[in-house]
């Protein structure tokens, strides 16, 4: 939240152990550069979005046909955001692993970062497909009347859009992370 | 269409001088290698199922409800299928220019890199959106009606699909070739 910045991180923590990890965190966080900061950033917008995308789409059911279930398109968008958010909080816990070991997950770092680039790609094709399938209908519907079912519909197809720019930037930031490897 | 080499191409020009231009272009193409190659491929594809996509889908008109402009998803499709088409014509010309002058349209070559994953990419998303969002309605006519209109709403769509397919797999070779500039 601050700017101020590794000493007052530091500070944020508990005992001396904390702050040491938090310290030496810190340091490999400035190591890695903006492009890992940022992507990790993106990753946990991505993270936050598809999970808000699943529960306002999962829990939109109010009987008869204002369910998503009766949707064939509600349910792809619901599918989508839940590998959407899977694949997020891998990354996320794989980033924050790094960054907080030294060590990837995956070992060689070119498969490293081909796997980044080619989930991160993938995810946000699936992701722009789902929300664009489920918004014509919520359209259509809504053009007939506009309730708490279409209004929460909307919303899961938005929180999905916020998701797939999150990851789309994440796929440019992974992008340039692949053209670095090749220097290495 | 033969595979025995530049010898069987140069002796398929008609003078000397068309012998020479094209032994020297099949040069250069040796020189690019195949990621140059492969795009061209990938371009020329996308080029000819954009092209069908938007040609089926502007002539989808029979009349009454049976025409693709009461639809604004099938607009939509014919609108970005427009669009990929003339990226697709615009980085064709520009490869062939390329491949036959040895010089870019765009002199610097790391931007030149840029424009062409940044493009691919682009054009790629907006492909998956436009199939995705024409889906749903043709599955919900054909599943009341079979008929030429929405055959030819579904044979535009996959056409875009598989123009989709080619543009994705070029921005592959366009991340590729940027991250081959890295090594400039």
């Amino acid at each position: 939240m601050s700017e101020s910045g590794p000493a007052a991180d530091g500070g944020a923590g508990g005992g001396p152990a904390d702050a040491g990890g938090v310290r030496s965190m810190v340091q490999r966080w400035k190591m890695d550069g903006a492009p890992a900061r940022a992507r990790l950033l993106l990753r946990a917008l991505a993270w936050l979005f598809s999970l808000l995308a699943l529960v306002v789409m999962a829990s939109n059911q109010h009987g008869g046909s204002q369910d998503f279930r009766e949707y064939p398109e509600y349910n792809y968008c619901l599918g989508i955001s839940i590998v959407a958010w899977l694949y997020a909080t891998a990354q996320v816990l794989r980033d924050v692993h790094r960054l907080g070991s030294g060590r990837d997950l995956i070992a060689a770092r070119k498969a490293s970062a081909v796997v980044d680039f080619a989930g991160d790609q993938v995810v946000a094709y699936f992701l722009i497909s789902a929300m664009s399938a489920a918004a014509p209908v919520t359209d259509y519907m809504r053009q007939a009347a506009d309730n708490l079912f279409t209004d929460s519909a909307a919303a899961a197809i938005s929180m999905a859009f916020f998701a797939f720019v999150a990851i789309g930037l994440s796929a440019l930031v992974s992008g340039y992370n692949l053209s670095m490897e090749a220097l290495v």
